[in-house]
């Protein structure tokens, strides 16, 4: 293999083998492929893009580049959800209780948030004693009982992943589809899988802006993952404004407990429902059905006691998890809410500390935003808009200023 | 300074400030800046180029890397060339003490061969004795007292182009022009210049393939060099057949010192003149004057005894280097000449050993072809096409059946 001719290859817009691709990934995981090099490549892949083919076969490399769940041939069908990120997206704390109710098994490995996007393990360690690094073993084993777990990534699975994320993440190269899908995707099939289902947001609050680029995003997830015999559907949806009415670690669960009890905002309810049926067994009638009737929030209670969880801290998770410093936004005039900016609402997470700016930044649990009024709605001068939970008082007037310019009222 | 936001400008099309390359190029010789972050802006700079004023900042920032020939205050005007590459070209060694001749110093730095273009500093060390790797004190010295002096890179010039060209050459970033022109243009300026002229060739035998990218290169160099305080020309040429009759070192410099002594090729001839006319004070006839009364070959053995090499050995050159097989390709049919490959040339010539696959290779001074005939003359069945010299009889029969291909007979 002669990589300056491949990386030339693709910069004058060849197409890469298969073979010339897995060969790539093989000697970049080893070392022997020195980092300059993929830097290069991953530039020259920005900007050629790739064939369904060729990610496809990349998505296939970093798979192989590690190991990944293996299920016994009497196992039952795994199916798993993906989003693309997104303020107050907090579907998988409901998803995965409700399609293991459907008896299939639902093998989650989550990510933690960055930016503006939330992270699935950190807002499940917002409840006490949840232990989000299972062994493998242990993850079979939950499996089998519940039907559902929500761990991180184990060790084994992806280090090629690993290390050209770590790459892309400083060299200009994070923002190239090809390179999104076969790091998400490769991620996602090494749970096992044999269904899943893509939620891909567009918008001010998403990482892509446009329809138009979330449906490539979309299409080329759906090409890689058929490729790979997955059985895969993309559903796009806009992130314009939060979604439910709260955002921030605990105070998310607690939405997840309302919804897992039979409540929940309808906007969240819709979302996990119509998620939930491009992969499930049963019809939307009985999914909604184990929501209302306790199944799936018994199914969550099981899944938080297999991993350690305190089940009876759920219910009183605001009180557990509470932060000093909480206020209202009030209705400056009454009207039509007509925005509210969902963009803004993941910065001032971020700025609150439930989300971290850093990898490496820890976050806190308590703070965040809750009631979030939808858009659409009238309000009176003096109505609450939001609330805010800060863990200073300084932090509470930052967050209401800022938050106050993202709502706009007809 | 965060690199991973200058590469996202680069990459989307921005355009990078004076002081942002000139950061990006001190801390990437220091190697504080990694190279895996600099292939990737290499790459990005392939596909979105750079503004004149860019590149000029990146010709500067090169430049500044390391040292330069500093001229005294009383010192004469400094001039040289630079070509971009052909098969057969000399012209360097007979420009220099012609321009020398003209009171003008010469301080002319040059390289070796790689691939089908020759390098100036093979072609001298075919002189017994001729040394190119004089010190920077030897430099002034000889400059001093002949006014022409012929030598190689010093250590101290240019090491991030050094560095940059050994990145560029395993990333697939070698043919981007302002890259190109950095570099070219930062190791001729470090040379103290007042005035450049460019010999930039396109066709079969150039780097750059038709006139149109010739003519980009050449703006884009012009442009660095009037921005950087040196009048810079640039003049076109296409290299579809060899310049002169030969090719190969000691084979051309045979053909120089006929040219000095005021015969020698039409086309390499005037071909001088043009270039040196270019930077000269003197007009052309009296350049002429200088090469046909001997003035400018008395200047050229000055410089060779000065560099220690053997003047003696000049005029009997075919001897001292000479190789042992040696044949003429001969015209088959009778009719006018319509080609005669310069690439082709070219190949045969590294083939035989008189040029360097990769740059640690050493070359063969004694081998080449010479007598090469010029397009658009008639020729007898039977006549010399070109004459072979090869080291072993292997290698000439297989430089006879490769030159044939690469003539064609009308």
């Amino acid at each position: 293999m002669h990589v300056p001719s491949l990386i030339e290859k693709k910069r004058d817009g060849g197409v890469l083998s298969s073979e010339e691709i897995a060969e790539i990934i093989r000697a970049f995981t080893s070392g022997e492929l020195p980092e300059y090099q993929m830097s290069a490549l991953a530039m020259a892949i920005f900007f050629r893009g790739m064939s369904t083919e060729e990610t496809a076969s990349l998505t296939d490399a970093m798979l192989n580049s590690g190991g990944r769940l293996e299920w016994r041939t009497d196992a039952r069908m795994r199916v798993d959800k993906h989003s693309t990120g997104g303020i107050g997206d907090k579907t998988s704390l409901i998803l995965a209780p409700l399609l293991a109710c459907d008896g299939l098994w639902v093998p989650m490995i989550s990510g933690r948030g960055l930016g503006i996007t939330g992270g699935t393990l950190d807002k499940l360690e917002s409840i006490p004693g949840f232990r989000t690094g299972l062994s493998e073993p242990e993850i079979y084993r939950v499996v089998a009982d519940v039907g559902c777990v929500m761990v991180g990534q184990t060790v084994s699975i992806c280090p090629a992943d690993k290390k050209l994320y770590a790459l892309r993440d400083v060299t200009g190269t994070v923002p190239s589809i090809p390179l999104i899908v076969a790091s998400i995707m490769s991620k996602k099939l090494a749970e096992g899988l044999n269904r899943l289902v893509l939620d891909v947001k567009h918008g001010a609050g998403a990482f892509m802006k446009t329809a138009e680029q979330a449906q490539m995003l979309a299409d080329a997830m759906v090409g890689a993952g058929e490729s790979l015999g997955v059985k895969t559907t993309a559903i796009l949806h806009a992130m314009d404004e939060p979604l439910g009415e709260s955002a921030g670690n605990a105070l998310e669960v607690a939405e997840c407990v309302s919804a897992l009890q039979g409540g929940g905002p309808r906007d969240l309810v819709e979302l996990t429902l119509e998620l939930a049926r491009a992969v499930s067994n049963s019809p939307r009638e009985q999914l909604n059905a184990w929501l209302k009737d306790g199944t799936a929030w018994k199914k969550f209670q099981q899944m938080v006691a297999a991993q350690g969880g305190d089940v009876e801290a759920l219910e009183r998770l605001s009180e557990v998890q509470k932060a000093p410093f909480v206020a209202e936004l009030k209705a400056s005039q009454g009207g039509r809410v007509t925005k509210l900016d969902a963009l803004t609402v993941g910065q001032v997470c971020v700025e609150l500390g439930a989300g971290r700016s850093r990898a490496t930044d820890p976050v806190d649990h308590a703070v965040g935003v809750d009631r979030i009024i939808k858009t659409g709605r009238e309000v009176r001068a003096g109505d609450c808009l939001l609330r805010v939970h800060a863990r200073t008082q300084t932090a509470l007037d930052a967050a209401l200023v800022k938050l106050g310019k993202g709502v706009e009222i007809s």
